[in-house]
């Protein structure tokens, strides 16, 4: 299914070897020596591809599909067709996914071309580095074990980047310390100074900015997003973070374990978030507030006073959803009202 | 007018090639052979000067334009100065734009620095194709004739660009197939995996991401634009469609034919958006939603449900412009009440 | 305090020298010939630091102090602990950071990975000047003297950089006009053409873009933020403007003297903004409007008219913050009153 232009399958495997990644145990009235050669969609599986139901609105597809196998939770078994064999499983899509790394390890990796790089003699390269083409090195830098820094990227002075870690085309990274297998979208900025200034007049002097950017372990990081370095303090985005592209995180902020950031999302400086932390796309949160652990926040959300306890969050200013909701529909009945009367 | 350290103009040029170019026959009551050296606002015109109006707010500029001729609208001709010539066009704008073109083919082109480039032996580059210093063309890919490929670019392995387009310095291009006369901006990055996981506590696991970016011809895509491959389906973007600056789209999206997008508009995965679509600056749309063709969004416009029906749409949540107008003016009203009671 | 690895510090410096780098002359009952090595925040410091209380809020943190000198407003000198020297002024933050540029004047250069770049013959280029590794220099450009230019940036045909200016990583600047003192952060995008085009059924005429951008003197502009240049006017900023992170500027936008425009922010086209007018986070601002001289704007305001009055304005549409808050305090007071009602 995948484009041989862009990916590259492994495989086949037998569903024993599926089962074994997927981390299923349980027995199976099924032939495990049986081959697959893809994973897919419902609506587009061949024979050979497993697929998976994760969304009973997609039952349909369901009953219909031609896949081979497909990961599905208990309550949906009987609904699979005959020459469709069901794994059960109670997390289908985790199944799938672990599944389809199996089949498109090298997704997750990229082609590089290497050559032509500008390694400053004191920088330590680890084993297994590839340096793509265009791409600098500054002194005393470390880059870990099998980690790939693509073309055109800017490793700054002193920078420690971990193992198998990834930093795409066009990246910079400076002023930073970054753990094991961390992805660093292309055209992402890391370690540029904070926004900080203070009245000069006419103009303003820039405030040294002396703290760096500290990231965990298995952090992914969109396109063209940018993380600036701390004032004095650091900036911090804890272990499993997932930011999306286009994100702005100031100076001095810290993200908990597990915040997923969308697109577009914009964090003012010295502001303190919770573990597993949800903001949807284009949500904005002013500086010097707290955000405890467990909070969602709704797409555009802006958010000016802390958030105590955990739960969804949605409007501007930031209200409980259910309250905004109330409020989205109090103004439109008032409206409907005035608009009838003026009518 | 044009400052010829960035700007190289060509002509002078008859009115008659000018009405050529613009493709206006009528015939008119002019020297054909009169020359013209040079485009401009009716502002700072001069007699060797064509300008345009488009706005009637503007036609105290006409009466005291210096300007040679002016593409005008049958309606204000008798507004026009003895010493201008009016060429009559039901639209002046473009009339006056193409002449532009005429006068300033290359704007649209650019400078690049060549020499220094890393194409790998099995990249096929068409003819009269220009390639920037530092940039890197990967295993496979394939560059259309009079395609441009500015410096510090990266094209992906198996990427297809199509024939005269031009990619801006510092743009990233992978698991992509582009059309002819498409323009990607400085910086666009095109192709990046798509912001596709799923929990696998205590962190997530990133799912492959195996669709690919399809792109139509003559579109235009401004500085720092992020373009995400799809997660199995493709994102797609039709013919046409015009997308400014950090603008993000998401996994899966498909933009139908001839949309405008301005800046900073955010279009979350999988949403579907008909043909001339209108999103000015800061609109966001939630995921898998469906927009019909010919649907216009107001600036800073949240779409949370799909849109059913043409029209003009505006606030958050998304509700016909008319509507939103009237609840802001209706919260207005009860406000002021409120703030004369409290005061 | 701040790492050794990113920041080189100087001195140490007598007290006699911090007072005169902070401009301050009054008498002072102290060793002026006591040494410090360091500057940091109160709590943190150590007996060889200086530091700096600017807000009351953080008076705890002086009287636990060990900062052996700490910059401070005549009101709290009484709260100074006896080992800590009170450095009397009315602007203690800016004493501060003009000490703290003293120990890191080289936190706002940077290291630069130079050789390697390409330089068209035709450039001119100052003394002192730093070119990175894998940047171009277009034709006729002139570099002014003690400007670094860092790594994979391109500087366009004709454009003129002022002295000590410094354009970070993987920036572009083209068709620009560029004063002293402007820091350029990475990624920058600068005079890549507006978003300019006319119907032209099926599709659009892409206009040309003649204008330019003129950037004044002590300039900031943050990563990976877009200036478009102008479409026959120019693009103008105006001296001391600060510009974070991920800011769109499209054509013929002016902007005066010393503004301040957060993260995210958003002007559309030809839109003139007065002098020291400050726009806070996601602030979008649309075309063709007139904003005087200091305005500020919260967060996420969003602008669609003239603003023709200083003052703070909230909202969207915008309004005097005082309005928006009592429009916010009456939403919420009538959501509860039906909420009850419903209940």
């Amino acid at each position: 299914m995948a484009d041989a232009r862009f990916f590259d399958r492994q495989g086949p495997f037998t569903l024993r070897d599926i089962l074994t990644c997927a981390g299923i145990e349980g027995l199976l009235d099924a032939d495990l020596d049986r081959q697959f050669d893809e994973v897919g969609s419902l609506d587009t599986a061949e024979p050979g591809s497993v697929g998976f139901l994760d969304n009973p609105k997609h039952l349909s597809a369901l009953k219909d599909t031609r896949a081979g196998a497909c990961f599905i939770d208990a309550a949906h078994v009987n609904d699979c067709p005959v020459d469709t064999i069901p794994i059960i499983t109670t997390t289908p899509y985790l199944s799938f996914s672990k599944t389809a790394v199996l089949f498109y390890p090298a997704e997750a990796r990229m082609d590089v071309e290497a050559g032509g790089s500008n390694v400053h003699p004191t920088a330590t390269i680890g084993k297994r580095v590839t340096l793509g083409f265009g791409t600098t090195i500054g002194a005393y830098a470390e880059i870990g074990d099998g980690t790939i820094v693509a073309e055109n990227v800017h490793i700054g002075r002193g920078v420690v980047i971990g193992k198998n870690c990834i930093v795409h085309h066009s990246a910079t990274v400076t002023h930073a310390l970054i753990e094991d297998h961390v992805d660093i979208g292309t055209g992402v900025r890391i370690g540029q100074r904070g926004f900080g200034f203070t009245p000069n007049l006419p103009g303003y002097l820039a405030v040294p900015q002396l703290g760096r950017v500290l990231i965990g372990n298995d952090v992914n990081i969109g396109a063209n997003t940018a993380i600036d370095r701390g004032a004095g303090p650091d900036t911090r985005i804890g272990n499993y973070c997932q930011i999306d592209n286009l994100v702005h995180i100031a100076h001095n902020v810290v993200l908990g374990q597990g915040c997923v950031l969308a697109a577009q999302v914009g964090i003012a400086g010295s502001t303190r978030v919770g573990d597993y932390v949800v903001m949807a796309g284009q949500v904005g949160v002013a500086g010097h507030l707290n955000i405890v652990d467990g909070v969602t926040l709704a797409g555009k959300t802006g958010v000016t006073h802390d958030v105590t306890k955990p739960g969804t969050y949605g409007g501007f200013p930031a209200v409980p959803v259910r309250d905004w909701r109330v409020k989205v529909a109090t103004l439109n009945r008032l409206a409907k009202k005035r608009d009838r009367s003026d009518g």
